[in-house]
């Protein structure tokens, strides 16, 4: 520790996100994006907007953004909150409604980024184990809380829970905000957005880095309540006027509106999971099911950590996390139809060799 | 107050970015934006990089855009901070180095957002006066601090401090970190980061929204001692691993190599800025020296608050603050010559009536 850090930075533990090699082709099955591209309309207005304006700051409010979010979610533009990725999104809600004196309750396996804020913003986390089947038990989640998140689907599992349940669950726990991080909602769950008109304590975060394509222009957004939405304004107006950078909101705005190329690639991706998942069984993984764009699998002989590192070798990433209970599964992004052909032959070999 | 927000929201006082009109044609000299373009290299590289590979995460550790501002500045790339807009080094820098028991100084008269940070992350301010010429005076900035951070040049008064001034301070004050906001650095005032090689608590921050044309894209980046930039990236990685996109990344590099489009356009806004101010002083303002892209000025007898009323409805946009000491004062950037003479003359007409 250097003298002139404050007392924080020696306590903090970064995040560090799946490996993004910028030398060499891979087939990168491990950080979860998408395997198309944006939409062609997406590319085309972004081709259009690079011009001098780009010497102006951004709109500060993001009100063209907002207003496209706002309109396919059928809510209104200030139940909409938006920034630099959802991880931005994240950090700026653990600040606004999570700093209190109760515990924040989060399942111990899930996205590891939420105990990372917790050191940043020193916020105390109780970590609830998941059930013996990987799953998330709100039943668990009772009592004094300063908060709850949790993603659902969740990560790495990729299972979701039924909105019944998560109703349920918002019913009792009234007095503290409860976040649901619905980065993979598109691919098979549901979101909770027609709730927030219900329950002033309920927000949705999401992203436009998975089923929308765009993880290289970095877009997250909230929905909740407005008098949430004001919490989130007023933090993200005391760090940074501008989170969004002018193309990010024309590539935001344009991709949202583009309902039948979004709604074509995610059931792309859907029917490559449900075929990746069949193979797999047949090569002897047990196969959580998914209802993400990954696959959470286990082999019945080989350790997943000798799986990934052939795997890497042989130029394909996945994605391995050597923590407790989950050391002997890999996280699987689904690639296109013929990424995941090529991926299951090299696995098929290493398995049989 | 909403039950469900962290206490410290309530106390938060956001900053208020000069305005940013979406609908109207204004000529606009007010948030100290640059007249021109980006280097015509930049908007070549943004189109040639707008392609499908906007579907994967940026590089998180920028190290293409890290590279070329450390050739630049003669630095090596550890010694070399990057995030969206010299807002969010800024923000990043109050967490890492000034959460201390004692307070943080800065000037009075100055960039507002300073204050705003202190709320948001819970650093005692405090503000040392500007002397009766509205100069920094280094030697009022002695005693028991949790840190320092003053702009050179100042804003919103123009006037920079010579390096031998900070140089002298810094011999002193070398227990806290000493950032020096550069922001305005590259139009008449000498950078500290030569002398970031021989303190290891001093640190510079820039940004590329002004002197490089690129407000839109969000571009900052602090230069100091490595020990100093990694507590910068332990926070930073803290909260969100990717804080600049692809296309930032491109326009950031591409920007920092076109070493004659930037000289010819900064030297032409420094032209434009002496006769505007030559102008200025004809019309019986007094004109503080700038070495900045704006002046800061106050009219023999006609109100600040009256003329800037009177430019806007007249479709120019120029800053006002409603501060002591400073409000009977207008901040104009410089903008193009044409723009500089439609200004003149409405200004002209305003007082003449």
């Amino acid at each position: 520790m250097n003298k002139y850090w404050s007392k924080l930075v020696s306590q903090l533990e970064p995040y560090v996100p799946g490996e993004q090699p910028q030398d060499q082709q891979y087939i990168k099955l491990n950080t979860n994006e998408n395997p198309y591209p944006p939409s062609p309309r997406v590319l085309a207005a972004l081709k259009d907007s690079i011009d001098g304006s780009l010497k102006l700051y951004p709109d500060p409010n993001s009100l063209q953004l907002k207003q496209a979010i706002a309109d396919y979610n059928n809510v209104s533009i200030d139940e909409v909150f938006v920034a630099n990725g959802s991880d931005e999104v994240l950090a700026v809600a653990f600040q606004a409604f999570f700093k209190k004196d109760q515990p924040l309750y989060f399942p111990d396996i899930s996205y590891s980024f939420y105990e990372v804020y917790c050191k940043l913003y020193e916020i105390e986390p109780k970590k609830i184990p998941l059930d013996q089947n990987l799953s998330i038990n709100l039943s668990d989640y009772t009592g004094e809380n300063g908060g709850v998140i949790f993603p659902n689907p969740n990560a790495p599992t990729g299972k979701a829970l039924p909105l019944s349940s998560i109703r349920n669950y918002i019913e009792k726990n009234t007095e503290t905000v409860v976040i649901v991080d619905e980065a993979y909602v598109d691919f098979g769950a549901e979101s909770v957005i027609p709730l927030t008109k219900h329950y002033p304590n309920l927000l949705s975060i999401q992203t436009f880095s998975k089923s929308r394509s765009l993880a290289g222009s970095r877009i997250g957004f909230a929905i909740g309540n407005r008098e949430l939405i004001e919490a989130l304004e007023r933090v993200k107006n005391s760090y940074n006027s501008y989170t969004l950078d002018k193309l990010a909101l024309i590539a935001g705005s344009t991709s949202i509106k583009d309902i039948d190329y979004f709604q074509h690639t995610v059931n792309t991706i859907i029917a490559t999971r449900e075929e990746t998942s069949r193979q797999l069984q047949a090569l002897n993984f047990s196969v959580i099911p998914s209802s993400t764009n990954f696959l959470f699998v286990k082999h019945q002989s080989v350790a997943a950590e000798t799986l990934y590192l052939k795997l890497k070798s042989q130029g394909v990433l996945v994605r391995y996390f050597k923590r407790p209970r989950v050391d002997n599964y890999l996280r699987i992004t689904i690639g296109t139809e013929d990424e995941m052909k090529t991926f299951l032959q090299r696995l098929k070999d290493i398995i049989n060799s």
